[in-house]
Order: structure tokens, then C-alpha cells, then sequence
């Protein structure tokens, strides 16, 4: 199995072809492969094109709506529920951002709900968008019941994951998208493919013990204990109980049940950051902190101290002049008739 | 050292007590009085009563201003800047999270930025707050450097904790407050008293090694690695650089430069739990959660499921009927003429 350097400009244009095949309108179509190649771009290849197949079969089957009618309504001159139709999610999360976005820079903060949303792809995709229109963003979604509570033995919550996009002057933002697992389910998977043995806190057995083997995993552990299980849970109270959407083990699986509506809930925040300060107070002080850690001598073992977002952004530069690394099993389904 | 046993209503009253003594108004007294004994209560100790003499010190210092001018500056319908005034940061932390609550009431979200504070105890005081006025409470804090950033040496950040509250209908509110360093330094503290070693992930050496030497620890590891540093990093932009105070390494210190203004900043937001659904539904899908929660299978070494907040909550029962556990050292100190 061999890699295939394909790039920027190819990569949308294929992946958004597949959409389009199916039915879906144009200008939705690039904005979902814009959101995934995003992802292979800073290398999180598991929210990258290689899901492309995985939204045509859900379209397929009814369980994404391709020509939504979205709908926001305002609860404040700050909030706004969106309702996304049950459409593809990246286009959902993209306009709900957007819709925060033009909240803050009349309020301060802009906090918009979502329902009837389905899987968005790499939450750093949207705070990013904050970033760049100088605010910090901050988005939160609940996933589908695969992560044991703190001392469970069997999964109820999702791996959740919280991003916070944070714009700076002469550097790029700093961009913090994480899972409140330990790690994502896909690096369980690559371990048994490849016969290798896992930290024990990754995931647990069929009894809830902690488990090095990788073919024992049933469910995966939060990352930092009691803490990340905590915020798993504030996580699927903001973006699911909260909007009204489901929680928990109620969410419809991403991988099953492809003719249902996934109706997943998003929270996506963006904060002006000159409401408090000065534009230019706060841009200045952001690149003073990112210098200052960049200074901080790196324990042994590690070559220097970065900041959230640095290693993935110094991989999208390269890869936007040397290409994408695409396996040749994903580019020979984005290619094929 | 043994301990004495003090009912609510005793420890209230010598805590106030003491900082009456130093010329701080009787209703900020009481106030700072009643944080400190709900960390107590809760069996946090470290963010309890045996801070008190810390204040007075501070207070007899010049550290903070007793008879604090709060100012509210008011940014839009839903966020306001607080000025404590270098006040005693209980009573500010407490005033903004009130202002934060009285603006979600009518914007569905209110966003209190606090500058010019000092410590101001456990944050779990203040997200109940809004849990026990039907909303969810969020509270943020920056505090002086005492941890490392991810892969570095040296400390550059806070433990910079972050608290939310979510309200029930049935059940106890869900309270998480937690600091982003995998323990507090009191724990380091403690090991080294009682000769025992730590596990590696608690803190570093001289060099940056992890070290399992309680002596040989100079700076904290934050929990979750780079995850749990990202959020400590977010922390202190939010609390710290977005509301124009200052970060990382430029804080003043807690213990060190008691003459001096501590001028920290507190981030604290209330969000209306009807805002996007019925109060109702709302409290009714946090039950479900809980009690779902409470019949997920313990893993082994575990009796049961617990959501954030029940140990200490349980603890608070107890103590309220049977009276606090406090050291005869401290207890010494609050008694002391």
C-alpha cells in the first residue's frame, strides 16, 4: 500500500466531484471538500478526503439531506439557533460559525446553537474561520457513544471534541482541536492492523480493565481521567442537551443506521477580541506569549516548546507546495467512475 | 497534628473574623468567608479556610485594596467589563458572576471580563451560583506560572483552572472545577512531608525530566499532556489576555509580593438553560444523563459512576450535619487574637 502525492487544487476538485455525483449542489459540494482536505493538509488524515465515500453512502441511504433548507432563529441579539436540515454537516457548522461571527462584531460574543446537523469534519476547520476574521472561536459537537465515563465499565459518551481558534499578528493562529478521548478510535484500529501493542490508557476491555492489546478494545477511556470525562460531558450538555438535540448513547451512530438523520447538535462561539481591549492590544500580546514558550528550553527528548496548531500548520505549508499524501485505497475511490 | 471538628456556622464566623480584624468590611468578610468554608465543605482544603491568614497577610501588605470601587463597564446587552478594584477576590468574582447571570436572563448569555482581582478561591462557588439560578455556569482563571508547557523545561503557565455548573431538576447540580496541571502543588507538597514518592506525571525536575521525587520537583506537568496544556494556554488568553491583564510569567505571584496589586482576570459567563429549548427539557434530559450515568457498570476497582461534583457533594452533606474537619493548626490560627 503506497501513498499518492495528489495536490491542493486536485484533491478539492476530486473529492467534490464524488459529492456532486450524488447530487450534491456545487457550491456545498467544495465547501465540504475544502473542510476535508483542510484536515489532510495539517495531516489529521482520519477527518480528511478518506470519509468522502463514507458521506456519499450516507446520501445514498437517506441519511443526509443534500438540499437543506437552513433556518436561524434569533433568541437574542447574541444567540441564534440554526437549524442545519439535516443537511451535510461541514456546510451546516461552516454558515452556523459565520452567523456567530456576525453576531460578535455587534455584540461582543455571538453563540450559535445547532440541531439537525450531521458529522462536520475537524472542528479546527471553523475556529479557524474566527481566527481569520480576527475574533477567537471556540466549537464543541458531541459524537456518537464510544468512550467509558471516568470508572465505567462500558461506553455511554462520544470522544466530543472542543476547538479554540485564537488569531495573532505576525504569527499564525493558534488553533487547539482536540478529543476528550485519550485517542481516536483510528489508532486502535491502525495498532491491530499493524500488530502492535497500545498504552493502557487508550481504551478498556469487555470488563472495563485497561487493555495493551489492541484487538481487546471495546470502548476508549477520556484522556486525563475524571478531567476529560468531565468535559466530554460539559461538551454533550452544550452541544446536545442544551441545543435539544439528543446525548449520550441516544445519538445515531456515524458508522450504522446510514438511512437516519444523525440530528447532531453543535455549539460554536466566537468572542470579538478588541471588546475588552484593543484590537491591537490583544494581537500584541498573542505574539508575545507564542515568542516567549517558543523560548522556554525544551525538556529532554523534545526539540523545542510549540504552541496548539504549530505542528499542523508547518505541515499545511509543505504540503501545499509539495502535495498531499493520499493512500492509494482513498485515491483510487475518489477517482473512480 | 490532629484535627478539630467545627460546625458551618463556627468556621464562617472565625474565618470572617479574622479579616474583619484587618479592616475589611463585614459583608466582604462574610463573603470571602462563605467561598472559603464551601471549598471545605466540599473537602477541597486547599482552596479552604487555611487560606485565611494568607489574605490577612496580603490584606496587612498593601497586596489588596479592602474597601474596593467596583466598576462595571458595560460593552454590550450581554458582556461587561468588571473592575475589582484590587479588592478581595472572592467578593469580585462573585459581584461579576451575579452581572454575568443578570445578563443571561434577558440575552440568553451574559459574559462578565474581570480585571484588577486577586485570588479568588475555588470556582466551583461561582458556577453553582448560576446552576442554583437555572443556569450553566462557566468560570475561568488565570493564575501565576508554576507549570510547564507541553515538551518545556521551565514553567511559563498557571494552573489555570476552568469551572462549570450545570443545574438538575432532581439531582444535585453537575460541578466541574478542575486545574489544568495534572495535581495542585499542595500535593508535591504533601508527598514530600509524609516521605512518600509521586507518579511521574505529576511534575518535573531541575532539567525538565518527570520525576517521581517530590524534592526534586521545580515545576508542575499540565494533565492530558499537550491536550491539557492547550487548555491551560486558552485559559490564560481568556482570562488573561482578553481582558487585558496580563499572562503567563507576567502574573504577580500568590505567595511572594504581598505589597503588590495582584491584578489577576477571571472570565465568567452564565448561559439561560431555556435559550434554544424549555427549561424544562432541559432539566429533565440533565436527570436522564445523571441517572443514566449511575447505571453504567463500574470498571473493576471502581464501586460506581459518579458525575463531576458528586464525591464532593456528598462530602458537603456530611460535613453540614456533622461539622469540618480542620487542622489544630489552622484552627489555631482562625482563634488566634
Amino acid at each position: 500500500m503506497g501513498d499518492v502525492i495528489v495536490s491542493y487544487n486536485e484533491l478539492i476538485s476530486l473529492c467534490a466531484k464524488q459529492l456532486i455525483k450524488v447530487g450534491v449542489p456545487d457550491k456545498h459540494a467544495y465547501t465540504v471538500a475544502e473542510v476535508l482536505v483542510h484536515a489532510d493538509l495539517r495531516g489529521v488524515h482520519s477527518h480528511g478526503v478518506l470519509r468522502t465515500m463514507h458521506y456519499v453512502k450516507r446520501i445514498k441511504s437517506g441519511g443526509i439531506n443534500i438540499r437543506p433548507q437552513f433556518k436561524v432563529d434569533e433568541k437574542s441579539p447574541s444567540v441564534a439557533l440554526f437549524d442545519g436540515d439535516d443537511g451535510l454537516g461541514h456546510v451546516v457548522a461552516k454558515e452556523a460559525m459565520q452567523e456567530a461571527i456576525n453576531r460578535a462584531k455587534y455584540q461582543g460574543i455571538g453563540m450559535v446553537g445547532v440541531i439537525n446537523s450531521s458529522h462536520c469534519g475537524a472542528l479546527s476547520y471553523y475556529v479557524q474561520m474566527a481566527a481569520e476574521q480576527k475574533m477567537i472561536g471556540i466549537a464543541l459537537t458531541h459524537t456518537d457513544k464510544v468512550m467509558v465515563p471516568f470508572g465505567g465499565a462500558k461506553p455511554y459518551l462520544g470522544t466530543n471534541p472542543i476547538a479554540f481558534g485564537v488569531p495573532a499578528k505576525k504569527h499564525k493562529p493558534i488553533i487547539l482541536d482536540m478529543a476528550t478521548s485519550e485517542v481516536a478510535f483510528g489508532k486502535v484500529l491502525h495498532a491491530r492492523n499493524q500488530g502492535l501493542s497500545i498504552p493502557d490508557r487508550w481504551g478498556v476491555d469487555e470488563q472495563g480493565n485497561p487493555t495493551t492489546d489492541p484487538h481487546r478494545v471495546r470502548a476508549l477511556l477520556p484522556f486525563g481521567g475524571p478531567k476529560g470525562y468531565g468535559l466530554a460531558l460539559m461538551i454533550d450538555v452544550l452541544s446536545g442537551i442544551l441545543t435539544g438535540s439528543a446525548f449520550g448513547p441516544h445519538i445515531t451512530a456515524m458508522y450504522g443506521d446510514y438511512d437516519k438523520k444523525r440530528k447532531l447538535g453543535h455549539l460554536l462561539i466566537a468572542i470579538d477580541i478588541s471588546i475588552f481591549t484593543t484590537a491591537d492590544n490583544f494581537l500584541t500580546h498573542i505574539d508575545q506569549m507564542i515568542d516567549e514558550l517558543h523560548q522556554v528550553p525544551p525538556a529532554p527528548g523534545f526539540e523545542r516548546v510549540m504552541v496548539p496548531g504549530e505542528p499542523e500548520q508547518l505541515k499545511e505549508e509543505e504540503r501545499l507546495k509539495k502535495g498531499i499524501p493520499i493512500t492509494d485505497v482513498v485515491y483510487q475511490e475518489l477517482t473512480s467512475m
